[in-house]
């Protein structure tokens, strides 16, 4: 992956410049950092041990907080029998066309096909069905980590994949506000999650009718903003009063021993996080990683190791920093190769440590972000990496909150947006009529979507930018992953 | 669930006996504790919040074991196209005749036909060829925790899903050494687990040609004895020396600059255990947990909790004793229900406190194993928990291990074997001279099983108890799930 060159400085190979070809410089990272291979299903990639460390932190951060607000981890079938499927339909409506059919069941051809759960509401309702009776039985607060399957036409790795790793929750209450707190409840702790550990700053919002989910009665978003300037959405809740209710028929007595249907929410989250934390802090070294959440948070890097006592101290080292997520490389790789390395996969710190540094008590400290280097007194080491580490995490925030108040527009009328996003895609703030037609128009003449209508809202101009009709709402508009 | 009589006693309704009716009494609890509820699809079982978090809890124990000892966790898609599935030759004999096929993505007919994971040696295979070049790059320690799909006939909830819940682990070594040690050094961690958490006696042994897995070499496995005499081949570990490696071409070049084939190994454990903790320690009242796998520990329940100061009480007993997993039930169902309630979910310790116990500065300590009654002063509860859950933990586990004991036999014939079967179902240790056509004739006329060759080996007979021949291992045979 990485050559080194005489002084043993980085110098890696055949990595793309973002500058020159943004969506190659993604794929070479996310091939060259060991995040995924491609399997032989195209659309459906492997998430390798480097890859699936990251997801594994990024479950562990969530899952805390799920199980904290009273949320229960369940697992339910990944297959879906054709017939439940169709008994919403605004929601089959939006998943049938990209689902994946299993037909036969060994040599025999099933009575009824199923599909792969391409989102789980369907079985969820089925069961809420079976198992709430009374208020008693209310809330009902679960959650599934697994994979589901939409079968799209083009993919990307973490972006859109055919077959994904997710959350998705699923809950039942009593009443109408419950629901819809809930839903905002879990969008105050997607953006937490987002913002304090992955370190991208979030715009929260409301979906507009045209973008919410199948079957939901609002669909809110957290939209964060690539360093190129595209949109991503990266995580949603819906609240679906009881629409699902009525057509699964879930329904409970109340204290007063009165039927009433269950009002109820889903939300998720995707690997495609991990799609967005590489376009927020990548560089054209590879990966940056915010430290909270980085697999690893410290490489050391032992300099003339052959010499007697480097390992031993190196070891000693890493013994000692055990309250850090810690990896000593001792293999016979040069360290040259190996700063290259630990730069592609975005470890956010690297010790070096030779003879010299052991003899004068003190190691170097080189930041991955700004590739600042240090000289340490070891006897300072756990203070000066943990002040570090937050310096670096706080320094990955402001750096991605910055590019997007540089890339973020007002916009006056349909022809503004599009020279805005045609010579520097970005965010473009404009106010909307709130009608489909405008939405429809925006999407046709400066290809962009609305990604949301923000809970802060501003008054940025007086009319709808498209139509010149009465405003209704100041709307994110944006070109997304 | 759960009626109550006047005094508050339990009083469980619609539990089948044991001893009536086996397998009722299991599905009843699997039922009744909550684990599992059916789904649309038969044989696959949705695991609700009680079952999945003794998975969960089941999960934590081997994940941490595997990580210590270097493995690394990865995820890997769930199709696998049909010409991938079939490179090895008894590895597809094997899986072809029970796999669900996908065979249209959304409305277009696939031009191959994929099936759903049956298990994944063929994609890790293609993988390793992909990413394994040098002496370097190996091992290969990976693991997967993922859901497996074998559409059997038969099912049964945790013992034989057509969708169940596994970690499957594949690894690739340099030397055909290396690949044996993997297999058996996992049998380790599997045992260890299951004696030291689940509380279940293992007998370790290698499986004959005629049980072994579909493309192995040798397969290892743990059986364990159920409370009725029967076995449960409760994990497996298969050494595949080089068959799939030239099969897929998996090659790397050794320190002299050598091609040689990489030696794998594979290994999996499944929520199958759940199964076998239901059947070795449940009761007529329920499911038993041994405490250090119990989701909860203690669960509290209040007595007289509308007077004054007992919810308070009850409430500062819970935070004092957040070492431990503790529920505090206040819902306004009556004692006796809740005590019936964790009794089922097999809760390994109830604390009583009421008003009198109060102002006694005492509490009541209930045992679910032996239902022992004990007032224990508050000033010494937690010594009293700890000591109580560790008597528990090795209760349940030597009562297992003396059933096993009882039901363990020796003989000399095959009328023998089977007249112990048929009486009281059990192991059988028989000396076995090696021969398929012997295994054949005991599965025929005693319809039993050979469970294992065991590690440890007895000479109890001359000669093979079924041909007369010579005999070559002492085998052990039972009828199993």
């Amino acid at each position: 992956m990485a050559k080194e060159n005489a002084k043993g400085q980085k110098f890696v190979e055949a990595i793309t410049d973002m500058e020159v070809d943004f969506a190659k410089w993604y794929t070479d990272i996310v091939k060259k950092a060991e995040l995924i291979d491609y399997s032989g299903v195209r659309g459906c990639f492997i998430l390798r041990p480097y890859g699936y460390a990251i997801w594994e932190q990024i479950k562990s951060e969530f899952d805390a907080r799920f199980k904290a607000t009273g949320h229960e981890n369940v697992y339910f079938p990944m297959f879906i029998p054709e017939s439940l499927l169709q008994k919403e339909k605004d929601h089959v409506e939006g998943f049938a066309p990209e689902v994946a059919w299993v037909t036969h069941g060994g040599d025999e051809e099933l009575t009824e096909r199923m599909c792969v759960r391409p989102t789980s509401e369907t079985l969820f309702c089925d069961h809420f069905a079976n198992v709430i009776q009374s208020h008693r039985d209310l809330p009902k607060l679960y959650n599934q980590w697994c994979s589901v399957v939409r079968w799209e036409k083009s993919t990307r790795p973490f972006l859109r994949g055919r077959e994904f790793l997710w959350q998705e929750g699923h809950t039942a209450h009593a009443t109408a506000e419950e629901a819809l707190q809930e839903a905002l409840d879990i969008l105050e702790i997607y953006t937490d999650v987002c913002e304090n550990i992955l370190g991208m700053p979030v715009i929260k919002g409301k979906k507009t009718d045209k973008e919410k989910f199948a079957g939901a009665k609002e669909t809110y978003t957290f939209e964060n903003m690539m360093h190129d300037g595209q949109a991503l959405q990266s995580g949603t809740t819906h609240n679906f009063g009881d629409g699902f209710a009525r057509a699964f028929g879930i329904q409970y007595t109340d204290k007063e021993n009165k039927l009433s249907y269950v009002h109820q929410s889903s939300w998720g989250i995707s690997t495609r996080l991990i799609g967005g934390i590489i376009m927020t802090h990548g560089d054209n070294s590879g990966l940056v990683l915010p430290p909270r959440l980085a697999p690893i948070q410290i490489a050391i890097i032992p300099i003339a190791q052959h010499k007697e006592g480097v390992l031993d101290f190196a070891r000693g080292l890493k013994e000692r920093l055990s309250n850090f997520r810690v990896k000593l490389d001792d293999s016979d790789r040069s360290p040259g190769w190996k700063f290259s390395e630990y730069e592609m996969k975005g470890v956010p710190l690297r010790i070096e440590i030779g003879p010299k540094d052991i003899e004068a008590g003190q190691c170097v400290l080189v930041r991955r972000d700004t590739r600042e280097k240090t000289i340490i007194a070891l006897g300072s080491l756990e203070t000066a990496i943990a002040e570090t580490l937050e310096d670096i995490q706080k320094a990955l925030f402001n750096k991605a909150l910055k590019n997007r108040e540089d890339r973020t527009y007002v916009a006056h009328s349909l022809e503004e947006m599009k020279e805005q996003l045609d010579t520097k895609p970005g965010f473009v703030k404009a106010m909307w009529c709130g009608e489909l037609a405008c939405e429809n128009k925006v999407k046709e003449v400066a290809t962009a979507t609305s990604r949301c209508i923000p809970f802060e809202q501003e008054r940025v101009g007086e009319t709808c930018f498209c139509c010149g009709g009465e405003a209704k709402h100041m709307v994110i508009w944006g070109r997304a992953y």
